[in-house]
């Protein structure tokens, strides 16, 4: 017998750990793309990039929507939102996703949480053509509470539509309006202090108005706008692209219009989804807090010339995808103005 | 009066991220290299890779040697921790890193623990000649306990000796052992069990038998063999490395030995580091256990032809890295073992 402190005894059970490491292998096998050129469990996923073309790199984190996952007991969709955020990064810099790698670390590894967590990543992989090439998952104990777990993910592109990151825009052009499919992945601290604070609301309750569970409208996934506007992009009707994240549509549209002019958003131009109206009457939060929190209804903002905003917004719709004409930039020094609220 | 709900009241402080962000974007310039082609603050970052050549990722955490940071509270050291061990992964593909990015979460933002974690990153990344080209810096409320944080890390590479990745060996090939620089960052929740548990101490108390704290001994930073082994890697004299991490010399050795050749290793071929005698001592762990905790002092291990062990020594040892013959290949099916302890 030996009474030797072992990693066991430490919180850390490595057995668990490599069977849980044998079914998330098959997951990221079947993400497996051409540009993939090493194997699972490997100290490093190597892949191979177009030659010549230029790379483009993000990491992003999925925040605290993950507690609502957590409330709720569902994991399998914190990744897609994970991989979607990072493809809709990367695409404004005009990049199609080659790879991408996770980080999920626990105090206790639960196989059947990361299993789905690794389930959710796999899938959203597979629908924007980027392999799962690895990842890390770290067991610490004493780091997270029981049941809970942090996310965070990078992801490598190449760019596929230079003309996106070299962002040529002039006073005239139409801000075109993609919706979004819910509160994405920004705004969730506000979210939870909102319903299960304020509001005394549980993730099972309804939410008000719909007949979902206040889960399943917050736990709607992140959207991928890769392949809604692949069509425009490879037609080179797109000049500029604003993923809206954290800092709505003025934190996010002011990175890419530059210093010589100003966007005018009318913020009348779209109907605003229901979960946005909730948000809004039961925080009592004035319009600009809440545009500066949340999407509001626009996932991405595309920049095009006035010529052509028809027949992007027809090509976009085309793919199911809502969207809308809702300003247009004019001569100014760098400022987003939201009008008409 | 506005009473309404803000995001400040939710916990999330925007002002002082934005405060930070311009700091942490200074740290951030100052490592930029000429594969990097983007601006800090784009919603992803650009480089280049050199035409043809294969990338390799790797993604990876601190793991709970970070609690012991949060004891000490010294936080510039993890980030050199963590961009080492990635930057040591990926050479074992035969890959030299060219970006780095970061992923650091925490309940509140302390902005100059952030800065100092940043720091270390930034530090290392210089060292290594790797462009610290972004990350994300989330501000996660009831996530994680007060003062602590989690840090995870993503590294791309482009391979620079192909001929690692190929680990063409054979029966009669050397083992180098390369020295660690500690325990590295593998091991950890056994270290804080003795240490902190079972002997009692405090990060700032005396380590047995040293004239250094219990935090000083185990915050040494994870080395990088980059600048170690780039003289006999540019020579064409390394045929295989293995990054001794979590597993130890048996649970990373045998990645790369392949199914037709054991590796033996003679554990007593190298003088053991105090802090590993003492771990040892105060455990009272076996040989077994210990070896697949810990690195035992060898950080790198190098598979060399026996006519060139001298050569690669002698390499080594002109960088100021101490390095040992420790073993050979055999025939055999992918065992590892450990002889002579």
């Amino acid at each position: 017998m030996n009474d030797g402190l072992t990693y066991r005894d430490a919180g850390v059970d490595l057995e668990a750990a490599r069977a849980t490491k044998a079914r998330l292998s098959e997951l990221v096998r079947r993400t497996r793309t051409d540009a993939v050129s090493s194997d699972f469990g490997s100290f490093g996923g190597r892949f191979r990039a177009t030659p010549g073309r230029e790379l483009v790199a993000s990491a992003d984190g999925v925040g605290t929507k993950l507690k609502i996952a957590f409330m709720a007991d569902r994991h399998d969709t914190v990744g897609i939102d994970l991989v979607n955020h990072c493809v809709n990064d990367i695409l404004v810099e005009g990049a199609r996703p080659l790879i991408f790698m996770d980080y999920v670390a626990c105090g206790v590894l639960n196989p059947d949480t990361v299993t789905s967590v690794v389930a959710g990543l796999a899938d959203a992989c597979r629908e924007n053509g980027c392999a799962l090439l690895g990842g890390e998952t770290a067991e610490m104990p004493d780091f997270y509470a029981e049941g809970e777990y942090d996310l965070a993910g990078f992801i490598v592109g190449e760019v596929a539509w230079p003309a996106l990151a070299r962002r040529e825009l002039s006073a005239g052009d139409r801000l075109i309006g993609l919706a979004s499919s819910g509160i994405h992945t920004n705004g969730y601290s506000f979210v939870r202090a909102l319903f299960f604070g304020r509001l005394g609301l549980g993730a099972r309750d309804p939410f008000p108005g719909t007949g979902m569970s206040v889960s399943e409208v917050l736990l709607r996934p992140h959207r991928s706008y890769l392949p809604i506007l692949a069509p425009s992009l490879d037609a080179g009707r797109i000049r500029a692209l604003a993923h809206i994240t954290g800092g709505g549509i003025p934190g996010n549209l002011d990175r890419v219009i530059g210093p010589g002019l100003d966007a005018v958003v009318r913020s009348d131009a779209w109907r605003r989804p229901h979960e946005f109206e909730v948000i809004a009457r039961e925080s009592g939060a004035d319009e600009a807090e809440l545009f500066r929190t949340f999407n509001m209804g626009v996932g991405m903002i595309a920049v095009v010339r006035e010529a052509e905003a028809q027949s992007v917004l027809g090509q976009i719709r085309e793919t199911g995808c809502d969207a809308f004409e809702c300003g247009e930039l004019v001569e100014g020094d760098g400022e987003v103005r939201l009008e008409g609220a």
